[in-house]
């Protein structure tokens, strides 16, 4: 830290992303919740060489030919639809701009870790109300709360959700702040609250092509929301950073909008998968939380969590351990191919049989 | 603007950034101060379907190989050096914790347009410091503020240059203060302050692959300081959006890196070009600034500044024009190749022709 830094940031705790070993070709990756499935063959194509060539020229600040695709793709206009350099990017504004001394937030004690980053940030007063016992959250608890409300739906890490009932409750009760329902989950199996935000104007739905579609490494984020909710944040990129997705990334991403279909078979290959992992563990005495993402959230009372973690990893198997003590037992585990899941589930099966011994 | 906006956001004037007409292949684009020249063949070749297939993966958040290839090229260390979404990121993130109610900053009135929005959007108190008749900045204005100061060398949109000399005197005389040199156009005839990083721990020097490595449209700036400085910045990437630079990106600037003469090559027929153009200009009655970036900004009194940026866009030649009544007679002109450049003087001679009728 240096002597210049002004009063306010010196004493935040910045997020800690998951491992990523720049040696990955050596590890089976199962802690960040990436597709284990290449991008479409289109998008493989998109970048080439005339592509490369073009990067003398600054990208398309509006992303016009990628938003008019997105919308369609959803069934809103272009109006409702807003990018950004990942959803992190997204959630840093929503914060910023929706949140602030008289509007305070809420959202989940057990989420995504960086919602509390990005209130202490903007020092916004946000409370982290607890989940239920069962690791799911009351949607009562959010009914009438006159917060902004920040939920990933499902969650992260346990792979619950709420329905579209319980959220349109939500709603409903709190008329005057902003609901923001972080979906980067939302494709392997869950519902989206896209639909609503045509009957709510304090609706914004928070998604990435992180995860259901393979490029986490080519940063894009989206919300869909109301036009004005959709203009503030437009306003703010403007006044931050108004380049923010470069052309390589708005050209990949236009392809895989052509090739939904591919991304929609991998999504149900790896639903598939996730309930194949979750029975044989439940064979190895795992509990497991029903998950409704592309992650499981599992522990087993024959080992410490964070013991797990560690022997997965001498084995070259990386999943993600966090130790907030209240899931500190738990360890998350992104679904990959049956491959690797099969080799994960070997890993664990010995692992477990030396700790028997 | 929604109803949710917090209220220190309603009033926020966002930038503009110059027109990036998406059927530019129609247009001569001398606006966005963007290289005639494509990447080099080896960031072409980075951006295989090899490193496409691996966007499945999230990117090193660290730029590991990046940092250290450009620390080697600066001949600092990667402790040294913070990398960012297009060098605005960097930009705004030093309004943001360099700058506060306490720390009131300072930056020349005629300068870059995003200063005054980023001064406005972290409500910063900043004075604005007229420039001197001929443009120039008068380095004495900036010694002993005990303002975080920032100053673009060369400056944009006159091209005009501080000396070394005059810039450590600046430093000097504000110890207790960041300077910031953003030297998005250092490398078309400027000298660069990144050797005074050694020596002044307040220094942070700004710049971009944007312009000189004809990386516009990937996004990637990049600043070099002290180690203190760098952890600072970093603290707060990982406290906004950690995955900031995509696997793209990061591959093309490595290749851009190791193929370093080809832009250093490019930056002299660039200047080459600028002085050909200065001169044709001269016999046609036109005052301009003298310039060390990869543009020129020039008035004639034979033709009002906006009508003469109207009438080239007519004949699809793009220049950038400001509305800014100080500066409205003059445009600001992208240096193109040889080619793109006898194409505009030639229209410009055509425009003063009909003029004169």
């Amino acid at each position: 830290m240096s002597r210049f830094l002004i009063g306010r940031y010196r004493d935040i705790e910045e997020y800690t992303p998951g491992e990523q070993p720049q040696n990955m070709d050596q590890f089976i990756k199962l802690n960040t919740n990436e597709s284990p499935y290449p991008p479409s063959p289109g998008v493989i194509r998109a970048l080439n060489s005339e592509e490369a060539a073009k990067l003398r020229l600054y990208c398309d600040p509006d992303c016009g030919e990628l938003t008019k695709k997105l919308a369609a793709l959803y069934g809103v206009e272009p109006k409702n639809v807003f990018f950004s350099n990942g959803s992190d990017d997204i959630l840093n504004f929503i914060f910023m701009i929706f949140c602030g001394e008289e509007t305070p937030a809420a959202f989940p004690a057990i989420s995504y870790g960086f919602y509390k980053v990005y209130a202490q940030l903007h020092r916004v007063d946000a409370v982290k109300i607890p989940l239920k016992e069962d690791f799911s959250i009351d949607y009562k608890d959010y009914c009438g709360l006159g917060r902004t409300i920040i939920i990933a739906n499902p969650n992260a890490p346990t792979g619950q959700t709420l329905s579209l009932p319980e959220i349109e409750e939500i709603l409903k009760t709190n008329p005057e702040n902003v609901v923001v329902i972080d979906e980067a989950y939302v494709d392997f199996g869950a519902d989206s609250a896209v639909p609503l935000t045509k009957k709510y104007d304090n609706l914004l739905v928070v998604q990435t092509f992180s995860k259901s579609r393979s490029m986490a490494g080519a940063r894009l984020g989206f919300a869909i929301g109301n036009e004005s909710l959709i203009a503030d944040l437009t306003k703010i990129k403007y006044s931050t950073n108004p380049y923010n997705i470069n052309r390589l990334t708005q050209a990949a991403a236009c392809a895989a909008i052509d090739e939904d279909d591919y991304y929609k078979e991998n999504g149900r290959k790896i639903q598939d998968c996730r309930n194949y992992t979750v029975e044989k563990l439940e064979t190895m005495g795992f509990d497991i939380i029903p998950s409704k993402a592309n992650f499981i959230f599992i522990k087993n009372e024959q080992i410490d969590g964070e013991k797990l973690y560690v022997l997965l990893k001498e084995r070259k198997i990386l999943i993600r351990h966090f130790t907030d003590p209240q899931i500190a037992q738990y360890n998350r585990v992104t679904i990959g191919t049956k491959e690797q899941m099969d080799a994960f589930l070997k890993a664990v099966e010995e692992i477990l049989r030396e700790e028997r011994k």
